[in-house]
């Protein structure tokens, strides 16, 4: 057996060990008394033309055609319909022949990364970070490296970035919005990392790509901006997933962009073909890669998440917590009220609020609070936040 | 970048390759007048019930929880249903709780590997073997050893077998019936394989798991019976696929079954939810989840695979070709006409006949013919068929 997988299906990620507990606290004690800020299930229906495109292409008069293989890299129709998409809303070239449909961002993540790294290879992120990240990359066979973002704006801190680059980093790997913080990485920032990147691979005499998880780049809030990242360095490869923009999480669906101005592109997607292969993919589920192509530029309603931020930021910031300005994603990370993040939740379960330690994302101190949940829900739980200041206050 | 997922990438699967040919040649003159025999596409319909149930679901009441994150094993009450479907079926104990959805075979077969093997560990398996298993052992770390058949038959010849075990043994993969010959393994087979791990495991003290690929298992032809292999040997684990059964491999569903009763079961299943975990599979696609789980010991109308397996292995064999009349599958593996299989399936183009050479399947001097097509395809090639096999006559 191998001991690697036995420990990550012994020891499962810390959200999804909570979610499965709020799961049985439910059935105990009824789903409305737990208020669980645990996963980022989206709360917003997905928009009615997905059921409708959905049902429309089951009723198709083809439906072997229908629900057969793809190619491996995806319908060549669904590739030219996202590639159109992208190059008219961010004015950026986009050709087909470098995306390649996946099963999701964590899928585009282990795609990406296989191909992209070899033993020993360094893949930089920043903290806090989505806690799978370490298991993508050291499936790729890299190690991961998270550096600790400014503290007073979650955006990167460059003389930690600069001296961490070296002969080993194959990859710089962002998220913006991020997850778990709901920061977006300002236009300064992105110029600032794309100048770095060009002047250390010239150092090095190697390509350092930018890897950019980008699941919640149309969950933005007050008009920000997030800047397209292959406009500011030529060598990104974007990773990108419909679950949170279409609130489709369980079916799995995104895709690769492999930027064509970047080093070696071809040959980066021909290995991003083939890790997808070796990894078993064979083809991303063709009844929603065939959905999303008509569905392209649509989002669920994310006017709810915008008002559930501002409820729950301000509420909280009343009762004494604080947290950076999320301007992104569906997540609040919150300073704990005690040093030891773990044992601050523990006190939260008491109120039945589950929250996520930050340790996992890299962060000690902090909590994650996912407001994709229904704003009654969140009205309700306003209360058990504030008892649970309370006691710290005493 | 990743050497060999590049070489994966650029030199892909021989299957595909010929498929997307066929793509290229069908626009070029018309799609009636190639006879693409290349791809295990199901060209049978998917029942209706199942696109009566997909449309049920998606118009269910709770479109977030439909197309939500799953557990990563799996929504309960799908294992549930299926656990229940095999115990009845089969007569064998089944337990949801050693049950994990997967985004079909290939996903299946890459995430058992990686939770069985460790680097330097052997998978045996038996020529012909479908072509990716390669791909996927090495995948794990593993080397896939494939040994010849019994000529004849097909059938596992156990005097290779028993030469081939040894203390690097860490499964056998086993895939009945086959892709690409459509044999199915009988009792006695099954049995005296059995007996061989038995005491082959006992020789090297340590147990060596069986791992059965059974996409086809529902695809079987004139009464033939497929042995449930959890019931000759307690360490098998079952990698499924509704893929061919439901006629939907572009959908991506399937599951791995752990035998309860196999050697560390329960360390073996966190594994696989660990290899799950680590390759990025997330959760296995909600929706089609959710249907299997209403569409159990449902198959699409198989009936139409006999008859085309009889039109053309009888018409084959008139024109002078030899094969091992295939019980199940969809496939016929052929002895090519000439020595060298690919320079035969290069004649075999002449006349637009796409067929597969065998030496990727591990046997060298076959090509594999793929007849889930349509009947009237497959009597529209058959003088194509007559013309090659008169050019070898001459």
């Amino acid at each position: 057996m191998n001991q690697r997988m036995y420990e990550l299906g012994s020891k499962r990620s810390v959200i999804r060990e909570i979610f499965e507990f709020g799961k049985s606290r439910a059935a105990q004690i009824g789903a409305e008394n737990v208020y669980d800020f645990s996963l980022g299930n989206p709360s917003v229906a997905p928009p009615q033309i997905v059921e409708d495109t959905l049902i429309e292409l089951l009723r198709s008069d083809n439906p072997t055609a229908m629900h057969g293989y793809t190619s491996a890299q995806g319908d060549a129709s669904v590739r030219g319909a996202i590639a159109e998409y992208i190059a008219k809303t961010h004015g950026v070239e986009c050709d087909p022949s470098f995306l390649y449909m996946t099963c999701g961002a964590a899928a585009s993540l282990t795609i990406t990364l296989s191909a992209l790294c070899n033993r020993g290879d360094e893949v930089i992120t920043f903290a806090p970070y989505f806690t799978e990240y370490k298991v993508f990359a050291e499936t790729a066979g890299a190690k991961l490296i998270a550096l600790a973002s400014d503290p007073e704006t979650f955006q990167i801190d460059f003389n930690l970035l600069e001296g961490a680059i070296g002969k080993n980093t194959a990859a710089i790997l962002v998220n913006s919005p991020n997850n778990p913080s709901g920061v977006v990485y300002n236009e300064q920032t992105i110029r600032k990392l794309a100048e770095m990147l060009c002047k250390k691979s010239k150092e090095y005499g190697k390509t350092i790509y930018l890897i950019t998880d980008e699941p919640y780049r149309e969950l933005v809030y007050g008009g920000v901006e997030v800047p397209y990242l292959t406009k500011y360095y030529p060598h990104t490869i974007v990773c990108y997933s419909y679950s949170k923009s279409l609130s489709l999480p369980g079916e799995r669906i995104g895709y690769i962009f492999v930027n064509p101005k970047a080093e070696r592109a071809k040959e980066l997607y021909l290995a991003v073909c083939g890790a997808g292969r070796a990894l078993g993919y064979v083809c991303a589920p063709s009844l929603f890669q065939k959905m999303v192509a008509k569905c392209q530029g649509i989002t669920s309603d994310v006017s709810i998440y915008e008002k559930n931020r501002n409820l729950l930021a301000d509420a909280l910031r009343k009762f004494g917590y604080q947290c950076v300005q999320p301007d992104g994603a569906f997540y609040l990370f919150v300073r704990a009220l005690e040093e030891d993040a773990n044992a601050f939740c523990e006190r939260a379960k008491k109120y039945n609020l589950l929250l996520v330690p930050g340790d996992d994302f890299g962060c000690k101190g902090y909590v994650r609070i996912a407001y994709c949940v229904s704003t009654e829900m969140i009205q309700r739980a306003l209360p058990s936040f504030e008892k649970l200041a309370n006691e710290y206050k005493k």
